[in-house]
């Protein structure tokens, strides 16, 4: 079975791009597979509404072998999407998890069939508040149903089933993709071998939700926002959204790597310039990070998505015990995975899960890696995650017999 | 000599009131005293530019002794004001550091003169961006000077003169009111008897910048800002602003505080509302404090304190060794204190402030204090932080003979 399946399987060969997206100049190519769920395959969500119809938009990489026993689902984080190792359509950039996933690679697609969709409520092909609401004819705007991460595995589940994928060697991914794979661990515990969750927490805390909210809150400011319904207004909450996107970036580093990056030079000069411009570096680069931020991404998704990590709670939906959530995954094989300097899901965030497998005797391996790059290290060159990451999943595929 | 002043001395009992201010309806009530500088009393200012004429506001409490030996200049932080032990003309609140100063307090108004000033920049009284440029007779917005804690200094000093005190028997302040301090120390060392820098860096970091330059796109992203003229377009970049104030909140809590406060609480419901209302109760506080800051707070202001901040690096002043900012600092003692919990201005920051001092032979006392405030336990009631601050204080009045 090779990755591109037949449109009469209900999968379409064209990326279903978000109205809107036009704004950006280039063409979406490559396009991204999307599989078309009908109104007689709703998705039902936890807010009680059901979303249909939709479609998951996702990509693929190497070969599934004919016991189905090798696929590798990839769960991306809050701002990614499923070009995981390919060209990024938009920015013409290289895949976001290049560095981990790709022949000989610790998530080696010589060896496994990997499978990344765009999240529901995103916009990079999945149905979201930028895609077409049948009822109006315009974009859903915020009459999009509150999305929440057990809905986004929820869509996930149904995309295997139509990949005809039975279950998961391993469910991967970091920060808000970590929610997921804790939630498939809990949700869909049999269709899970192993599971790899990385810097990321089985709760959002009250700090990640208010940083969360100023990021709302700038967008919802913005006058072009027009309440949601911008792409009917023609207007781009560009401005807004930038700068939700430079106050989150900050949360991704940690102190030292600014420090060691930047310190206080500054830009193009030895002194300062009196005035508002960017004059240190680190002005400048968080300018940079939200005007390319803006080019890719759709306000009103980002204001679903941060809702989604902010309402995860999972222990919560178990009682208040997060260990029930865990009950049912004995048989899958944990590692959980953290980086020191990360202060958005610190360390504890990862050792509560912990604590919560070892209290149902679920077999579970806890790295807590030594680095300086805070939170997005899960994203960059780190080669002690790659060689635990490497361990970890050549043992499992041993004992998955592949 | 009591703490008002005659006008023919050169001070206005009336308060200097920014243009604009009326749009908060309140009375400014008590007003404060103005000390007013004339066209030949110009502020130099580290931008090469002077200011003139200007005007500085301040509150006193307490009686000069006849020895002009009993001072204490109590700098204020970004928000803060000269309202120190007073009722905010604004907010109908008592003094922001009443916990600390009053008879029978630590700073104690019975047995010192304790003077407060509103910082050059700001806009409580003092000269800048929302008062009237005397050249086009219009606010001056951005075509007021950039401001440096140094600028700020030196007009607390033209101040003191005014007011007749050589030299401070105390200067104490936390966040920027102690660059403000460590500035003092550096640049008058000979009118400084004691030096209480709390919950401050002698550089703003990679991080804080970052955090203020955030803030500042988001006021200069409202179209309400009209490019700094908003008082003429008649304009309140409210929502800029409001959504700068919301990050920055962030950064003067702890997680830990953040948790014991508000945790993951639902506002006034047991579940989640599937909306962007602010569910959790967190967010509600956040949008509270955007809310009132914007009432008593000028978004130009803001702008210019930060950048403030921002420029402060004491050791680049002086050949990047901080020690030497302190070398004629050997006759001040210095209280350095930090809280454990402060991630803005963290211990590390405090301990390069001591190690400079300690390189000089400058007497220096470290107090850090455990607490899971964050950094505005400053301003909080901290009975250990009163305690030390109240020790120090005693000792140093014993040492000057108060």
């Amino acid at each position: 079975m090779d990755n591109t399946l037949a449109p009469d399987a209900g999968i379409s060969p064209e990326a279903g791009r978000p109205r809107g997206g036009s704004e950006t100049s280039q063409a979406l190519e490559p396009t991204s597979p999307v599989a078309l769920f009908s109104r007689d395959e709703p998705l039902a969500m936890d807010s009680g509404l059901t979303l249909a119809p939709f479609q998951v938009a996702y990509q693929t990489a190497g070969t599934l072998n004919a016991d189905r026993s090798n696929a590798v689902l990839i769960c991306h984080a809050l701002t990614g999407d499923q070009h995981f190792a390919h060209r990024h359509p938009v920015t013409g950039k290289g895949g976001w998890w290049e560095t981990l996933v790709g022949p000989g690679k610790p998530i080696d697609t010589d060896r496994y069939f990997v499978v990344c969709s765009n999240v529901i409520g995103s916009c990079m092909g999945s149905t979201g508040p930028a895609s077409v609401n049948p009822v109006t004819g315009c974009a859903y705007g915020l009459d999009f149903p509150v999305v929440t991460i057990r809905d986004m595995v929820r869509a996930q589940a149904m995309l295997l089933d139509r990949l005809g994928i039975p279950d998961l060697f391993l469910c991967i991914g970091g920060s808000m993709g970590g929610m997921q794979v804790l939630q498939w661990a809990s949700l869909f515990p049999e269709r899970v071998f192993a599971a790899m969750p990385i810097a990321t927490g089985a709760r959002h805390s009250a700090q990640n939700i208010a940083f969360h909210e100023v990021g709302r809150q700038a967008i919802m400011a913005d006058p072009a926002w027009a309440g949601g319904r911008y792409l009917e207004a023609g207007t781009r909450p560009a401005k807004g959204l930038g700068v939700a996107r430079m106050g989150a970036h900050i949360t991704y580093l940690s102190e030292p790597a600014l420090h060691r990056k930047f310190g206080r030079r500054f830009q193009d000069r030895s002194a300062p310039t009196f005035s508002f411009d960017a004059d240190f570096q680190i002005e400048s680069y968080l300018r940079h990070q939200g005007l390319t931020f803006v080019e890719r991404f759709d306000a009103n998704a980002y204001l679903y998505l941060t809702r989604a990590m902010d309402y995860f709670d999972l222990a919560e939906d178990h009682g208040g015990v997060l260990a029930n959530a865990f009950r049912g995954s004995k048989s899958t094989r944990f590692c959980v995975m953290s980086f020191t300097s990360d202060w958005l899901f610190p360390s504890a965030d990862s050792r509560a899960i912990v604590h919560a497998l070892n209290a149902v005797a679920a077999p579970v391996a806890f790295v807590e890696i030594e680095s300086d790059k805070g939170h997005d290290a899960f994203l960059l060159d780190e080669p002690a995650m790659f060689s635990a990451a490497r361990g970890f999943i050549e043992a499992a595929a041993r004992a998955r017999g592949l």
